[in-house]
């Protein structure tokens, strides 16, 4: 590991995290090293358009060259590359909002999000993040990961966002046994009040890839008698996309309706 | 400057502009270092999630913690925050798509896109980078720069992306004077054909900030009877969220209609 990479790394989350904008010695405090090695990390991470100096106060903030590798990120990801269509195709089918996630960490990131073809205002969610436990994409995702890695997701934090979101990891693993069997995951207010979910996972040559689900009221999402077309719809667009990917066709770990 | 921070974001900028995914040893030859030191630098990265090695190639590509920390440039970035609104209400008004930018070396990068409201399919262009010298966007900024930084501008690059494209210096200096007289600048398909662009800069305590403005089709934004519509809409919104920046409202760098 190289020290420094990941002490500049480090003032990074720290400035992304930090809200206000913050100066060297804070930023010292924080990642826990000398002010002059901060100094010469924060001038080269300007150097770099990375982090950017207020010319008033001195202070520091995040620069716009993470935004253009954030969208590189984004450029290069195959499996939102072949999900655009997709997801737009869902969204039609279903009346309501899509999102393409990959896990990193215990979280599942938003790397495509397609709005609801009717919808009023909304918000773009790409870029977010979402602990696993707590939306359907991630227990899509984590249901179909080897053994090893749901075990310790499981035993890792399982943080709570509403008053029904699942920390109980024995409760979490029959979700996930559930999610194996079927295909497709659930989410009701788990990660926001008012809102649930349908997700279903995605795969390529080398297992999951991420997950594809819709997101809206739910009232909509979970009402009794869309809900079943909703399941047919995320898991037919989850197998087309996997089939892109190269998943093999008779794969054991795409699961079959 | 710290070298190894500096070999680490090159990395990140050639797997950015690599398209398909690099192994070590394209690495290495690209940034111009040896091999286990660009291994050291992929382990690194990769422990905080800023590349990812494909588990059946051997290859690295960019990793989601990058969309992490565009994003976090995004929400920590007090131009967009406070244009948000602006924007709506601005694209509204138009009824087209607006964009808001920042300057960052010789291109403006998108920080936030609001939608043409009745629009039909639209793509998000948040993150996308262009040559200052090709859109309405960037020339709207430029022309409010303090005057070294300018020259240094029309001394750089000026490529073209069109045949509209201007690309002699002293042909944009007097085009960057008559923004500056007149408060706004215009682009008629000089970055992409059939595209137009009105903009106004935005100003903060310590200067330009950035700049808002409407893109959309020649013939709607240019419109004989729409255009002078247009300009007042867009400067009046750029004054506003000037302000709310901070700006002061007797400065001299904020022109007057």
């Amino acid at each position: 590991m190289v020290q420094s990479v990941q002490r500049a790394v480090r003032v990074l989350r720290e400035l992304a995290a930090g809200g206000p904008r913050l100066g060297v010695t804070e930023l010292a405090e924080r990642v826990g090293v000398a002010k002059p090695t901060v100094h010469a990390l924060l001038r080269t991470l300007e150097g770099e358009g990375l982090v950017v100096q207020d010319s008033e106060t001195g202070r520091y903030q995040l620069g716009p060259g993470l935004l253009l590798l954030g969208n590189a990120y984004l450029e290069t990801q195959e499996l939102r590359a072949r999900s655009l269509s997709w997801a737009d195709t869902l969204a039609t089918r279903a009346d309501e909002a899509v999102w393409v996630t990959v896990l990193t960490g215990d979280h599942v990131f938003v790397v495509h999000h397609a709005f609801r073809p009717e919808g009023v205002v909304q918000i773009l969610e790409v870029g977010a993040s979402i602990p696993w436990n707590t939306c359907a994409l991630g227990k899509a995702t984590v249901a179909f990961l080897p053994p090893e890695q749901r075990k310790a997701l499981l035993d890792g934090d399982l943080p709570a966002l509403t008053g029904a979101s699942v920390t109980d990891p024995a409760a979490l693993s029959r979700q996930l046994d559930e999610v194996g069997r079927t295909g497709h995951a659930l989410e009701n207010q788990e990660s926001a009040l008012g809102d649930a979910g349908i997700a279903a996972p995605v795969f390529d040559r080398t297992g999951v890839a991420g997950a594809i689900g819709i997101i809206g009221p739910v009232e909509r999402v979970l009402d009794d008698s869309a809900r079943q077309d909703h399941i047919v719809a995320v898991r037919e667009v989850a197998r087309q996309i996997s089939r892109e990917l190269g998943a093999g066709r008779g794969s054991a770990r795409v699961p079959r309706p």
